[in-house]
Parts: structure tokens; sequence; C-alpha cells
């Protein structure tokens, strides 16, 4: 799995081109693509890109690597986001947020022209839910969105870190996961959970990706085109 | 317009019956009713009330006036909340958020099984806008927002304090104030606004209140009940 996730990562990097404001996403994926596009710069292939983080750690990471690093408000778009997801169907539909980054990485995304997201074969599903779905919440009041989601059958629970201590967001606020098992209509869904006061986000992420890359175990990379699939 | 806000504050504090959980509002309407819900508890009349606050300076002055103070996820539920507003219609359609405590007060609101408003008459109005709209965003990318926001022709600023610094609520995002003079459809934009990538609440309050006080200059207070109006 781990080569897998450093084979995809490694390839997605050749679609960096110099120049580019490049979009680093995050996750044991998102690593291995950000060690390339290092490596890369380092070697002076990508002189003059700039980079802009959806996390505090890949963050970091860019700045292990020299990269030159950007806030989102000081660049005007972001020509290629590389970022992993949790699950995602054939059909451009995903989960992200298992590492909890989903809301910086949602507003990386909404300004990025193209979107590659980066995965092994496990994470290909034909319906999105067996992953548990993330949603940001305000730290105000949230038991009282947990109490909501937990009436409304969706079996909530909050993200932990170290034992018992509540997961908190790079924005400052919660996550509560939501083991749905199934999601048939995530549009639907999306839209009631995102209406909900004190809810700042949700982990589905619909119509985002522009280009899925698989590895699978065979040592193939599938692609996953909008509008069309090749291999 | 200091005596008539005195008044109705005052006023609405007769609302209140030993043994309620009560919510607190924010701002300078209901900063008199928490002043007068203190006196009747210092008085004993309210020995066995609890208060929930909205926002961190009504916190402060519930602790002065000795009131003991919950929670929201300390408490099942409020049974009366009173809290002012900044511009509201007779159909119950409102704009809050000019203290910055929009999303503390609508996470309360929601928990509420009576809302009351209280104002004075400068803020009823025949239709929604005069008043700058507040819109609570996660300050990771807010400046995108914003530019959204302007090209959607929405005339937004950002809220400041203390002259040129960036105004940080109590859930540490900043406000964009959206100045649109006219909002004929209260219910689309609500959805519209709440519905985008890194805004977190606003301040378009639907169907909330179920009393409206307004205090008028010559001494009386009108009471806007939901389905029926009296004096």
């Amino acid at each position: 799995m781990e080569e897998a996730k450093k084979r995809v990562g490694e390839y997605a990097a050749s679609y960096v081109e110099d120049g580019m404001v490049v979009g680093l996403g995050t996750g044991s994926t998102a690593y291995w693509f950000i060690e390339e596009v290092g490596r890369r710069f380092q070697a002076g292939e990508l002189a003059n890109i700039l980079t802009v983080s959806t996390s505090d750690r890949s963050s970091e990471q860019a700045r292990r690597l020299g990269l030159p690093l950007k806030e989102i408000d000081d660049v005007n778009h972001i020509d290629l986001l590389v970022d992993g997801a949790d699950e995602t169907t054939r059909q451009f539909a995903g989960i992200k947020g298992g590492g909890g980054a989903l809301l910086h990485e949602k507003i990386i995304a909404e300004q990025s022209d193209k979107i590659i997201w980066i995965m092994d074969e496990s994470k290909l599903v034909n319906q999105l839910g067996k992953f548990p779905l993330p949603v940001e919440v305000v730290r105000f009041g949230s038991w009282k969105v947990y109490d909501a989601f937990a009436s409304a059958g969706m079996k909530p629970s909050f993200r932990k870190v170290d034992g018992d201590k509540l997961f908190i967001t790079d924005s400052g606020n919660y996550i509560i996961d939501l083991h749905l098992e199934e999601i048939p209509n995530p549009q639907v869904l999306a839209a009631e959970i995102k209406a909900k006061v004190g809810v700042v986000e949700h982990g589905l992420f619909l119509d985002y990706a522009d280009i899925i890359l698989v590895a699978q175990a065979d040592g193939e990379i599938i692609k996953i085109e909008r509008s069309n699939t090749t291999n």
C-alpha cells in the first residue's frame, strides 16, 4: 500500500510544470507528491513554481524541502492542486478529511483550475459511505450538533487524538465523523449538512477533481478523466 | 434612544420566570435586559434560574451580576432567549450581528423554545438590507470569499476594530459586512450565502423570533406576536 501511494504520488508530480502555482494536498499519498515536487525543485526543474498548502503539516514539509510557500490570499489562483481522497467514485464524488484538513483543502480546491486526486485502489468505491464522513463544526454548542446528527440516525462520533483529547482543526474547530455506511445521494446530504447552524464544512467533495489517478497493486496506474476514461 | 432601549430591555425581563433556563442576548438593548434579570435575581425573585450567554461580553456582565452561568452544552434546552436585532420586519425576518456575535446567537437561538427580540422603533423596517448583513467567514482564504462577494456586486467590507485591525469573533473567525441596501428575498440569499465554502454563518435570522417588542419614542411598547399582532 505504501509503495502504491509512493508510486502514484511521484507520478502526479510529472503534471507539475515550471512557473505553476501548485496546491499541496494533505495525507499519506500527497506526502509523496510533495516529496517529488521538492526533489524536482531542488534539481532546478521547477525553479519558478510557487506552492500553496492545505494544512500546517504540508506547510512544514514544503518548508523543509525549501519550496516557495505562499498564503492562499497572496496568489490569484492555483494552476494545479494534487491531493488525496479517502474514498471516491468514478463519478467524481469523494470523501476527504480523514486527516482533518477538509476545510482548508476545500477552500484551496475552490481556487484551483485543475485538480488531480491520487490514491491507491482501496479508495475507489462504487458508493460512498464506508469511510466515515467528517464534518467540521464550531466548538461552541458542538454537542447540540452531535445530538442532532444522532437523532437523525447518522451515528456521529467526535474525532479524538492522543487518547481522549478532541481533535482541533487548523481553523480551531472540532470534527464530528458520521458513520453512515451508505451515502445514496451525496448532493442532497451535502446541502443538508452544510445548511445546519454550527457546521463549517463537510468532507463531501462533489465534482471537484478533474483527474483521478489510482495506483493498482499490479503496478499500473489507472487514470480516470472527466467525460472519458483511459488507462 | 438609550431610554427606549432601557425601557424595552427591562420590560422583557418580566417574561422571565423562576426556574427557567434563560438565554442572554448581546448588544446595547440586551444589556438592559441582563441588568434587570440580575436585579430580580439579586432580589430573590429568580433564585433558581440558569443563564446561557451568546457572547463573551454578555458572559462577563452575567458574572458581574452573580447570575448562574452555564455553557450551552451543559443544558438540555433554553426556555426563553431575549436578544436584540439590528433590523427586523413584522414578518419575523431579521438581521443580527452588528455586535459581531451572530454565530453564537444563532447557535443559542436554535436551542431556544421561545425567543423575544427587543429593540427601539428605528430597527423595525419594511424591507431588510439598509443595515449591512454580517457574514462570519473562516480566516483562511477569507480574501477569496471577499472577492466572490465583490464580483457578485454585494459590496463587501471586512469588519474592523481599533482603527485598522480585523475584528475577530468569539469563534476566531472574521466578519465580512455586505452593504446590500435591499434584500428582496431573504430566504434565497440566506441559503446562497451559507452554501459558500468558507462561510461559517450569516446574520439573516428568518423565523426565529416568537415575539418582537418595539419601544416607541412616545413611551409605548409595541408587541408583535406570531400569527397575531397586538399593542
